[in-house]
C-alpha cells in the first residue's frame, strides 16, 4: 500500500478541484490549492467558465496570484485581468521576478503596471526594464536576468566561497541553476561551469581547466524559435544571453523554452482551422463566435467561387443530373488530398527540411503519390460511377476528372506553402483554405467541364 | 565585428552541409559534420532524399553514427537501418547507452540488437535490461538508470567526497544533472537535493537540512504524457523515478521530456489529415501514397454517402437546377465549423480542460457559437442567393439548411472527441474525418429536403 504522496497527487488534486469548485464545496477548495502548483491551478482555471475562475481567483494567496497569472494563457489570462480588482492584481503582479513582468506587462492596464512598478523593489524593476528592452519572441524577451558569473582564472574553493556569499545575500539561489558563466576581466562570455564538475571536482582546480566551452552563447536578438531549436538539438538545460558586444546579459532556462515549444505547436494545430493559440474555450459565446466568423466569411468566399463554376454549367446538370450527384466527391477528395500536401510541406517548412534546395524535389514526389493515388482512385470511383448509373463514359469522365483534380491538388498543396513562406506570410494559418477552395474549384471545372464536352 | 562562434553557427553550418552534399563538394563535408551536434546532423539528413542520407552516413565517424540514428524520426530512421551496412550498425549501436538502446531497439533486426548486444560493456547491457523491461511510452521507458543517490543524514562534505569519487570511477559526472537524489537506508525516495544548493551550502550541514521535498517521485508505469504536463506545470529539469515499492530505479530528465512534447505536437497537426508522427516527407513516393491512400478511402466512403443524398433528390435537382449549384456551400461551411468545434474539442481533452464536468458546458457553448454564426450566415447567404437567383423562398431555404447544418456540426464536433476519448479511441486521428461526412451528408439532406418540401 503505497501511501506517500507521488507524481499522480496533482492530477488527482486537480479533479478534486474542479468537483469542489462546481458543487460549491468552498471548505475543500483552500487546502487543495495549497497542494498544487500555480501552473496547475492555471490548468484548472482555464478549463472552469468565468465565474469559477473568479471564485478560484478570489480564494488565492496574494503571492500565488501573481504566478497563477503568469501560467493562464492568451485569453483566459486577459479575461482574468478584466475581472480581477485592481488593488489584487497590483498586489499580486508586484511580486514577480522583473522577467515575469516583462511576459504579462503588454497585458496589463497601464494603471496596474505603473502601481506594481511603484511597488517593486529597485533590484526587480532595473531587471524588468532589462527584459522588456526585447521583442518576446528573442532570445532577449525569452531570458532571464539572474545569471550567475564568475572569472576563469579563479579555484573551484573561491568559487563555492563566492556562490555561498550569494546564497546568504539573496535568501536562495536562482531557479534551474545548472551551471554557472564563466568571463573574461571585460565580461564577456567565455564558457560554461557545470554544477556536477564543480561539486566533483578538487578544491584547487582553476575553473578555466574544468569549464566547458561547446556551449555557444545566444545573442539577444535571435528568434524564440530558433533558440528553442538549439536547446532541442543540443539537449540544453540553459544557455547564456550575450548583448552584440559579447557580454553576458542573462540566461535562458529550458523551463521558458518548453513554453516555446508548447505555443508553436498549438499554433500549428489551431491555425489550419483558423483558431489563434489564445483561444480560450470557455470564452464568452460572443468571443468565440467574432474570431470564428471571419473564417466561415473566409471559406464561403472559395465555396461561392466553386458555386459560380456549378451555375456556369447548370445546363449540363440539366441534361445530366448524375453529374450534380457526383461532382461534391470529386472536389471533397481534392480538399483533403490538397490539405495532407499543405500540412506536410508546412511542417517541412517549420522543421527547416523544407527550403530552396529540395522545393523541386519535394514538389515532385507529391506529384508522384497524387498520380499513383489519382489512378488508383480513378479506376475505383469510375468503377463505381458505372455500375451506379449504368454509364461508362460517365465513369471514365469522373475517373479522370479524380485523377486531374488530385495532382491539382497536389501542386498548389507544395507550392502555396512555400511561396507563402518566401514572402513571409504564415502558410499554418491560410494555405489550407486557398488550397481547399482551388480543389473545390477545379474539381468542379474539370469534372463538370469535361462532362459537357464529352458526354452531351 | 563578431567573430566568435555564436549560437547561428549550428544554423549556417547545416545550410552549407546541404549545398555541399546537393553540389557533391565532398570535401567539405567532413569539417561541417565535425561543427554539428548528432541531432543537428540528423535534422539535415531529414531534409534529404535517401542517397543523400547514406553519402552522409558513410562520412560520419562510427561514435557520432550512433547518436544521429537516435535522433532520425520515425521512418526516415528505419529506412537508414534498412540501408546501412551490418556491422556499420552494430560498431554504431553498441556505443549507446543502455537506455539510448532501449529507444531504438523496436526497429532494429534481431542480428544487429543481438551483435549489439554481445559487444557491449556488462553496465550498459544491464541498463539496457532495466529500462527495456517498461514500455517506450511510460515513465520506465523514458528514465535513465543512472540517478545519483546520498542518503539523508549525511554531510554536504561527505557528499562531496563522493562525488569526487563517482567522477573519477566514472570518468565524468551523468548529463543533465541539477540534482541528488535524496533516500533513505532501504532505498526510499526521501527528497532532493539540489547543486545550488550543495555547492552554497556550508560543509557540515546535513543533507535532510537542505533537502527540498516538493518534488513528488513519478512510478514508473506514469504514463509519459503525464509525466510531461508534470515538467512543464512544475517547471522541472529532472524527477527521480520509483518502483512500487518506492525504490529509486532511475531519473528522467527535460531533455527526453522535450521530446514527447514534441511528437505530441506532431501527433496532434499531422492526425488529423491522416498522416502518422513517423511520416518522412522524403520517403519513396509508393510508401507515401499507401498510407495517404486509406485516408483518402475513408474520405470517399463519406463522400459517396453524402452523394447517395444527393442522388434521392435527383428529381428536384432536375426541376430546381439552382439547388446544385448552391448545395455544395451548405455542405463546406458545416465542415469547416464542425472542425474548429473537434480541432477545440480534441485539444481541450488532451489538456484535460475537457472532463465529464464540464462536456455539457462546452457543448452549449459551441452549439451557442453555432447559433450566432448560422443566423449571420443564414442571412448573408439567403440575401446572395436570393438577388443571384431571384427567388426569395430559395434564399430562405439556403439560409436555413446553412443554420441546420451549422448546429449539427456543433453538436457532433463537440460530442464525437468526447465519445471517441470515453471509448479510449484517439479523437485526433478520426474525429474530423466523421464530422466532416456528417456535415456533408446533413448539409445536402437538409438543404434539398426542405427545398424539395417547400419550394417544388
Amino acid at each position: 500500500m503505497q501511501q506517500d504522496p507521488d507524481a499522480h497527487a496533482p492530477v488527482r488534486a486537480l479533479e478534486q478541484l474542479k468537483e469542489a469548485v462546481v458543487r460549491g464545496e468552498l471548505d475543500a477548495i483552500a487546502p487543495l490549492l495549497d497542494s498544487l502548483h500555480p501552473a496547475e491551478i492555471a490548468d484548472g482555471m482555464e478549463s472552469m467558465p468565468q465565474e469559477q475562475r473568479s471564485l478560484l481567483w478570489n480564494r488565492l494567496m496574494p503571492e500565488v496570484r501573481g504566478e497563477v497569472l503568469l501560467e493562464l494563457h492568451g485569453d483566459a489570462r486577459s479575461r482574468m485581468i478584466d475581472e480581477a480588482d485592481t488593488a489584487d492584481l497590483i498586489a499580486a503582479v508586484r511580486r514577480l521576478q522583473g522577467d515575469e513582468l516583462a511576459d504579462l506587462d503588454a497585458q496589463l492596464p497601464p494603471e496596474i503596471l505603473d502601481g506594481a512598478l511603484r511597488a517593486m523593489d529597485k533590484d526587480r524593476v532595473r531587471r524588468y526594464q532589462q527584459v522588456r528592452t526585447f521583442p518576446d519572441d528573442t532570445a532577449g524577451g525569452l531570458m532571464d536576468a539572474d545569471a550567475v558569473a564568475v572569472r576563469e582564472d579563479v579555484s573551484v574553493a573561491l568559487v563555492m566561497r563566492y556562490l555561498r556569499r550569494l546564497r546568504q545575500r539573496w535568501g536562495h539561489m536562482p531557479e534551474h541553476m545548472d551551471s554557472v558563466v564563466v568571463i573574461d576581466e571585460s565580461g564577456r562570455y567565455k564558457g560554461m561551469l557545470r554544477l556536477s564538475d564543480l561539486v566533483s571536482a578538487e578544491p584547487g582546480r582553476a575553473v578555466a581547466e574544468l569549464m566547458v566551452t561547446e556551449i555557444a552563447p545566444v545573442p539577444a536578438d535571435m528568434a524564440a524559435q530558433t533558440v528553442a531549436r538549439l536547446f532541442e538539438n543540443r539537449d540544453l538545460i540553459s544557455a547564456p544571453v550575450i548583448d552584440t558586444d559579447g557580454k553576458v546579459i542573462g540566461r535562458i532556462t529550458v523551463d521558458d523554452i518548453v513554453d516555446v515549444i508548447l505555443s508553436e505547436g498549438e499554433h500549428r494545430v489551431l491555425g489550419p482551422v483558423g483558431l489563434s493559440a489564445e483561444t480560450d474555450i470557455f470564452a464568452p459565446v460572443t468571443t468565440n463566435a467574432k474570431s470564428r466568423a471571419i473564417w466561415l466569411g473566409i471559406h464561403l468566399a472559395g465555396a461561392f467561387a466553386a458555386a459560380a463554376v456549378v451555375s456556369a454549367f447548370e445546363r449540363s446538370i440539366e441534361q445530366l443530373v448524375a453529374l450534380a450527384v457526383l461532382m461534391p466527391v470529386v472536389a471533397t477528395m481534392g480538399g483533403v488530398a490538397g490539405n495532407q500536401t499543405v500540412t506536410l510541406v508546412t511542417r517541412g517548412l517549420a522543421l527547416r527540411q523544407v527550403d530552396r534546395s529540395n522545393t523541386l524535389r519535394v514538389l515532385s514526389k507529391e506529384l508522384g503519390v497524387a498520380l499513383l493515388n489519382g489512378a488508383l482512385w480513378a479506376v475505383i470511383v469510375g468503377a463505381v460511377a458505372l455500375i451506379w448509373f449504368g454509364h461508362l463514359f460517365l465513369g471514365a469522365v469522373f475517373g479522370v476528372a479524380m485523377l486531374t483534380t488530385l495532382l491539382v491538388s497536389a501542386l498548389s498543396g507544395a507550392l502555396i506553402p512555400v511561396a507563402m513562406s518566401n514572402w513571409g506570410i504564415d502558410p499554418a494559418v491560410s494555405a489550407g483554405v486557398i488550397v481547399t477552395a482551388i480543389a473545390d474549384v477545379m474539381g468542379f471545372l474539370v469534372f463538370l467541364g469535361l462532362a459537357t464536352m464529352l458526354l452531351l
